[in-house]
């Protein structure tokens, strides 16, 4: 049986504990470097395989210093502190310079939790959209590899047909599944929501240069939930806050078929001019 | 001329390069520690006044991992990488704990950027509220000292009356300064990015335990646009996307009385049953 792509690509090797190596996937590359998404799912792989691991994944904020370059790289994971049901963990990647150097490239904090029932209730709900067999399938900004990864369904908010200035929205919706079908887990869930393209690119109707230099994702569902999700679709909606001098924000929520919300994320992004 | 009070809660003293001493200071108190905004501000500062820093503040993801006691703590700031335009730290807070052993009780990252003159557009426009004059100045729960320290101007959401299990709605605006009026900077837009009651208090109409695990702030403004909004008031929004099995998330936006937005900001709050 053939592993995954998505597994092949978060594997990593335990060097010590809390140190590993990894290596970039031509499956998911970008357009320079790999898929921010894919990065963030192996810093949560790192977390999963960590001895000392109290709970599961409750928030996770990744900082993408510089770009990774094709090949190997080293991932440190530590748990600064643990207390009774949270657990605190920071996290780097560094790649060796052309020097031989390691060099910092992306910095990561996450929190893991003992998750309890408890009251609870959404006040996002998932809006009324057309069911994933009604939508047709795309393939969006064709250019790069990772999308290729992706069964996307878009509802509302695709790439501009024309590059003219004319956009008058933020706001993407798309159900969204692993292709191959592969049974969601934090790994997956944490890449997916990474998916939407730079928001300014719809917002203003002009591909300008953009990336993520920083991005949060909340987990809203434990193992269970995802479990129960299994190779299903999510709707994964995204629309920005504000463009300024720079930079823009996103806010995003991904929920399940059933109307689960699993997940909701949050990223500020570079954009040229 | 005596320091402002704020000032008085910031202020750090500097050990060695990237390695400061500050501490807790009782006008910012809450019900166990200090105010997680006052914390989070003390961060900055200590970005702020780092020697090596480039640009301003971008983006901060504040990890609180154990509750500071009263006193002094160590504060280690650590610009990890710095680019072209964009500078990435590390960042946490230690306290010694009974025995003497230094503990750690923050965790953070950063980054600030150089920002340039862009296209923007703002999708999440102000929305329509009564101006700060028209609006009566509330004491939102008195039992905490901080809350002392704001002028809060509050237009919808307040603290419920009856704790009946009522609510139906996570979604407060209030307009909001310190008090006494202080000149905005990244510091105290960065607190003010924290002072909304648990949402859950709100949207369940029940005064459960809740505490702040983990913040992340989102900076649209330089330094110009702080500077020019002065000692005038900031419309702060805050709601719930939602509430599981002991946590809940919550975004936030604050505008300037022009209706400039300045932050936006989002949390992952502990909540109990």
């Amino acid at each position: 049986m053939t592993m995954h792509v998505f597994d092949q690509a978060i594997s990593l090797d335990t060097v010590a504990p809390g140190q590993f190596v990894g290596r970039t996937h031509p499956a998911y590359a970008n357009m320079i470097g790999p898929f921010g998404g894919i990065t963030a799912a192996t810093l949560v792989q790192a977390i999963m395989q960590h001895p000392q691991r109290l709970g599961e994944p409750l928030s996770l904020t990744v900082n993408y210093a510089g770009a990774l370059g094709d090949g190997p790289f080293e991932l440190q994971v530590t748990p600064v502190r643990t207390n009774r049901s949270t657990q605190h963990w920071t996290l780097s990647v560094l790649q060796n310079d052309a020097d031989g150097a390691p060099v910092v490239t992306t910095t990561a904090t996450a929190v893991t939790a003992a998750r309890r029932e408890t009251w609870g209730v959404s006040d996002t709900p998932m809006p009324p959209v057309p069911a994933p067999a009604e939508v047709a399938r795309q393939l969006l900004f064709a250019q790069v590899e990772w999308v290729k990864r992706y069964e996307m369904r878009l509802i509302t908010g695709a790439v501009p047909q024309v590059w003219d200035g004319g956009g008058d929205s933020s706001l993407s919706r798309l159900w969204l599944r692993d292709d191959e079908p592969r049974a969601l887990d934090f790994c997956s869930l944490t890449s997916m929501c990474d998916v939407f393209f730079p928001r300014v690119w719809l917002r203003r109707a002009a591909q300008v240069p953009a990336g993520t230099v920083s991005i949060t994702v909340y987990f809203h569902a434990g193992s269970a939930e995802l479990a129960a999700t299994g190779t299903g679709y999510l709707l994964a909606q995204a629309r920005a806050q504000e463009f300024r001098n720079g930079f823009f924000d996103q806010t995003a929520q991904l929920w399940n078929e059933a109307g689960v919300m699993l997940a909701t994320s949050h990223q500020v992004v570079y954009f040229k001019e």
